[in-house]
């Protein structure tokens, strides 16, 4: 039996268990989070294994700076495990009930998944959070980490098992896959007979199975439009963060404010150098500074300090550019105009759809849904912020005294 | 282009004029109830096209009396429309909302899938159940029915799309998959470019696809059952319509009752000649007239009068076996002891878990959920019976006026 197959009989006895257990789980998150400290020097030795092989294997300052663990964000880690722990359980929640005209009672109660795949990219505090996410929400969990950061997540994933079996719950609760060649990914794609869900956190070569880390995101400029709050949203959208997912990579401005809006928005994206990319009316505007936009630069997640621009005549033919290109994750109208605030927010299909506010706001801490696993721009089950509820299935529990049909 | 795509793409059209229809689809509805009463005498022609070719081809009488539709039936199937028609439109549904402490508003919305594939046995009605679903939930439908109903869904889909039309919706909101073939069900599962969800009802080869039309469902009896109600409701389960997903196809029962509860629910299940297959412990209590059961039969759907008996020697056993040997769909406990109840419904993991209740009753119209398109055993997305709100995602809209962060 391949190892993988282990791992998954496993994770499935250990889901079996975690399903009915229920303040012992927080005892597990509370043990891990005491773990961490008290494992700090361990932990910051691993990592520096970690750190020295990336340097070798040249990793950019960005990428090692997102692999380092210091005591400081040890301590953020182990906090974060603490307010999920604080969070209400979801599990066993009673959505809705009813008593049938039979006599007989029904309720649909918020059950756990099971067992739970996640692969993800090479931050090694994801390997906490989301073993403490799937934890709390009743899920056994296989993580499948990146490479540089394997011997990191190695000892985190020790330190974890220990506390958890330390509150008398099943280790397996959380299995971390030793092999990080591309076939483990592989393999725990294909576990289809013991996981329940599997989550790809990451790059968009995994985007098509469930959650995205990345986003094709846009701001449309209405002609009504506040033009020092467009630059200022742009400005926020684009540069506060461009490597993430609710960065915006593309902006469409209405042709009727076009001239009036470039350069102020211009002006505001100067002041972190941002290269734009703009289509023909674009560049008579602000001039050969821009590059020429071809069709690649419309389906392009740069991730980086360079963005899209487009004028367009008309709001329809924003909305039909974000339906043809549009990831599903987050998209803006900047506007003062009722109607068609209500008809953008209506028309596009995307997983979060914004009226005057930053696309930056995806993210379920500042919806206020807690701690979140990833962003799922899929439609089924989850869709936006995948938090605790977002971790749960259902089911329905039928009572009676010999109802027959 | 394939035909298929070419389908998928009309579909897509069709999905975003139908995203943000309102009232008009309950006018189409309409249209559609009343133009089957209308046209009934040519579906009935097209209909006897079916029925003369099933019989040349020897499909049983039961077969081809699920393929039959008469002017009662079509009057049946008009009304199953309105009453689609009169319940309330999900779409636009306020799941959820909150202001935020920097005053942006968010709200969760329901919103359609999009697309919906859906390939279902040969029933013809199943071709308007579903397509008017489909339509109330705002999602464009690609059917694929079986290839016996095929002159009747040609009838039934262009009668349908004339209506849509006649209320000014794109008639390809509903369109028929005109190729019966094995291969243009392999093409609709592949659809994956248009299609936002495939939901397969049907025989077992489907089921790990999304929807079943099949389960391995199971009655546990516990050492406190009252034995007349474990025998009425083993035999209701059984016996009063074998060949749905809802039927039973064996049942544990506690070894300190299995002597006094056996012979009573055999002498109830006589009546209908059940024939019963059991373990070594039920042969001895009942005789050499039980089949000896082999491993293969706690895993087969019989959908017929046959019914598996295993003699347990605990309900942890039952519950072991269960978690072995089920499809997810439904299982009951019929017991009077009330720990018991309820470790067996927290334990069990499947849609729908029943205390001293028949698993007949796993049904959207018996849940009270309205008309459904069929149960889901899978966990994600929707578990038990799909209604209208199970055909539909959601959506995040966050207004507000210039919020960055």
């Amino acid at each position: 039996m391949r190892t993988i197959d282990v791992m998954g009989q496993n994770a499935k006895a250990a889901a079996r268990q975690l399903a009915v257990a229920g303040e012992q789980k927080n005892e597990a998150l509370k043990a891990i989070a005491q773990a961490l400290l008290t494992h700090q020097d361990e932990i910051m030795q691993a990592n520096r294994i970690d750190l020295e092989n990336g340097k070798a294997n040249g990793l950019s300052a960005a990428l090692i700076d997102r692999l380092t663990l210091n005591a400081d964000r040890i301590r953020g880690v182990a906090d974060g495990v603490l307010e999920v722990a604080a969070l209400p359980d979801p599990i066993g929640t009673v959505i809705s009930g009813s008593t049938r005209p039979n006599g007989m009672n029904i309720t649909k109660v918020r059950v756990p998944l099971g067992v739970i795949g996640i692969i993800f990219e090479s931050r090694p505090n994801v390997t906490v959070d989301a073993a403490v996410l799937c934890l709390k929400s009743g899920n056994a969990v296989i993580l499948r980490g990146g490479k540089e950061a394997i011997h990191s997540n190695q000892c985190l994933t020790a330190i974890m098992q220990d506390a958890i079996e330390s509150v008398g719950l099943d280790r397996h609760c959380v299995q971390l896959i030793q092999d990080t060649s591309r076939q483990s990914s592989v393999e725990l794609m294909e576990l289809t007979e013991y996981l329940d869900v599997l989550i790809p956190r990451g790059g968009k070569g995994l985007t098509n199975y469930h959650v995205a880390n990345a986003g094709n995101c846009h701001v449309f400029v209405d002609e009504s439009a506040d033009l020092t709050m467009a630059a200022d949203i742009i400005y926020n959208a684009k540069t506060s963060r461009p490597s993430v997912c609710n960065a915006i990579e593309t902006i469409l401005v209405h042709e009727k404010i076009a001239e009036k809006a470039l350069p102020v928005i211009k002006a505001r994206l100067d002041e972190k150098h941002v290269e734009l990319r703009g289509c023909d009316k674009t560049r008579t505007i602000l001039g050969d500074t821009v590059v020429p936009a071809t069709e690649s630069d419309w389906e392009t997640e740069y991730g980086d300090y360079i963005l899209a621009v487009k004028v367009v005549s008309s709001m329809d033919e924003a909305i039909d550019h974000i339906a043809r290109y549009s990831t599903g994750h987050s998209e803006c109208i900047v506007t003062n105009d009722y109607v068609n605030a209500r008809r953008f927010t209506a028309a596009v299909d995307s997983a979060a759809v914004y009226v005057n506010v930053s696309t930056r706001f995806t993210d379920g801490g500042m919806f206020g849904l807690g701690a979140e696993i990833g962003i799922s721009t899929q439609k089924l089950h989850a869709r936006g912020p995948m938090g605790l509820n977002e971790l749960t299935s259902m089911k329905f529990i039928i009572e009676g005294n010999g109802q027959v049909r």
